[in-house]
């Protein structure tokens, strides 16, 4: 991991540094920070933080809160430290596997706990030339571990939310259906009437209410890529360029 | 089981007799007879066929299958023989246990299996007051058990379409995955933008293609119900009145 580049989130309020040619967040982080009910003073943690998008999005939205990123790549914990000393929010970032994790982060619980897993698996298809891309994008570590870890780490009634690929559902919603309850699943879908291409989950630690499934939230207006701009709904919009939270659907 | 009536279905075309008071069919049994693809000449076996409805409501729209319902209360499965043999559609009743299916079934592979499995959990809430009412709602028989028989009793390729609640489908996708590929999910919203009340699934055996998470089919027109009609949408009233099957989207 070379060559870096600063890229613009939340309409460029944030500048955040990432590599040219390895994993890259997009605006599957941007819309787990903006899926994240967190009020100041609690306590967050990110799973697989890569360079810190998604959790210093949420502290740009956010204030006050003590929020803990876990990355396994040195290189990419490296630059989640460096974006957070340089945007100046309180992303603390912890190299560590998540299987393995240091004494400090399990020794407390925390309010949320968010995660962008990656989104292929291991055993299927190629890897990808980059090894750091490899590492982010293919799996190492089962969701199933993923999710269970997280259950660990929140205190009770504590949140879980987690953003994945929609080819990946059945393995998600598993993992969470084992050890979590009140779990609300939020179908992303690129146009109208399309299939989900990304799914948010959210779930509750120890709590008991019934399997939500809401209404997709579409990101693009229209029915297919026309002209020059992004497109994006105004629901999307306000999340990507201001910064606003999403609406879980009550 | 003593008071019967004759309900329509399919716009008047089928009329087959329910109980008064216990387990009744509603659009549900209607939905997974219009989502199964069956053809002219494929085997189709319906786990848990109450009193025939989906089973007849599909022979009413494929002529040239050959149909098992398989019941295990005896009154329903009677009926169920009533409604064939009343109607002249072809489907075969056998009153079992679907986890101690007899020789007959169990010797045959189905092109498809299709299954509108108790919505509600026998450990969760009270006892519906009719005993037939409660074994068709409540389950006695796990739903991965129902999954599994299903999958025993498909041919390689064939495929399984199931009806349930949107509430349970953790539940129910959980148990596919185990055993299912190519799964798709359609869930059914009662309204625009409302969540799923309702899912249907549909997975093949010894399949391998990606989940699919569908836009939902909404069934009812405008944000509530407003005057007399019944106001379903436009492919509702096909498929409901006019015996129209429902499309998968591609």
């Amino acid at each position: 991991m070379t060559a870096l580049r600063q890229d613009g989130f939340l309409g460029g309020r944030l500048a955040l540094w990432q590599p040219v040619a390895g994993y890259r967040a997009g605006i599957d982080a941007v819309l787990l920070a903006a899926a994240t009910p967190a009020r100041a003073g609690q306590g967050v943690l990110e799973l697989g933080c890569g360079a810190g998008v998604a959790s210093l999005c949420l502290a740009a939205r956010v204030p006050g809160l003590s929020l803990t990123g876990v990355e396994l790549q040195p290189a990419y914990a490296a630059l989640a430290g460096r974006n957070a000393a340089e945007t100046g929010l309180p992303l603390e970032v912890v190299t560590a596997d998540l299987t393995a994790l240091p004494p400090g982060v399990k020794a407390r619980s925390y309010d949320h706990v968010i995660m962008n897993p990656p989104y292929f698996r291991r055993d299927c298809g190629s890897a990808a030339p980059d090894p750091g891309r490899e590492t982010a994008m293919g799996e190492a570590t089962p969701l199933a571990d993923w999710v269970a870890v997280a259950a660990r780490r929140l205190r009770p009634g504590g949140r879980l939310i987690a953003i994945q690929r929609a080819e990946r559902l059945p393995e998600l919603l598993c993992a969470a259906a084992a050890v979590f309850g009140a779990i609300e699943l939020l179908p992303l879908a690129p146009r109208p009437g399309r299939a989900a291409k990304l799914v948010l989950l959210a779930a509750r630690k120890g709590r008991q209410g019934p399997f939500r499934l809401h209404p997709p939230l579409v990101l693009h207006e229209g029915a297919a890529h026309l002209g020059d701009g992004d497109s994006y709904t105004a629901e999307l919009t306000d999340i990507l360029r201001h910064g606003v939270a999403l609406s879980w659907p009550g």
